[in-house]
């Protein structure tokens, strides 16, 4: 049975608090690899892992986080969506506290205030889903 | 790049309603093929079609109704949860009129009333889902 799918990826909408639980800002990062711009963090699912499971270590290697689920915001599979091939994305908004340091696929990570993101800048559909937590 | 992800599945919960919009149950089905017995209507997603669609062409294809989306229930990933290889499915709420035909993969369909589902029949992690569905 020859069975072809698009891949299945995660990407964390993580919502960064201090110690005092006030509300910094939402973490993106400058992409190291094409296509470059700005982007939620995230990334491919491993055969053998939980959606769950994926968009924390995601996070772990990508900003430097260990991020809570708060829920899903929604499953993103425009078959145009990412311009190399059809992937589907679930899109966890997460929680979590400390300062995120960029490795793996960022080059830089960024802390946005909601209404000072800058939505032209960003890559794949991340314009259309940031949008879409804002207006939840 | 060989990227390795799950494959990607759909899975619809289809609430049957008559045309007064009385409630008449949930429709599963009987499997054709292994692994045997009833289950949540469903399939895989083919490459270039987002999962809403995909949810739609499957409902048509196995239990022949047009189905409308209401939301996404959630996304079941369990690396076990199919016991032929790792499956990710999206599972979305539907809402549908008409009688369900059996085709495809369904062998029968039968409409269940929510406190009738005979849970110890479901295959995959339907019974999971089925029950998250009634305690949403």
């Amino acid at each position: 049975m020859a069975i072809k799918t698009p891949y299945v990826a995660v990407d964390g909408i993580v919502q960064l608090f201090d110690e005092k639980d006030n509300f910094q800002g939402i973490v993106l990062i400058e992409r190291k690899n094409p296509p470059l711009g700005l982007a939620i963090p995230g990334g491919f699912v491993d055969i053998g892992e939980t959606v769950e499971d994926a968009v924390k270590r995601e996070m772990k290697e990508e900003i430097s986080l260990d991020v809570e689920i708060v829920r899903i915001l929604g499953v993103y599979s425009d078959p145009k969506r990412d311009p190399r091939f059809h992937t589907v994305s679930v899109v966890f908004i997460c929680k979590a506290y400390g300062m995120p340091k960029a490795s793996s696929d960022a080059k830089e990570v960024k802390i946005f205030k909601l209404e000072e993101i800058p939505f032209d800048k960003l890559v794949f559909d991340h314009e259309k889903i940031l949008k879409d937590f804002i207006n939840r």
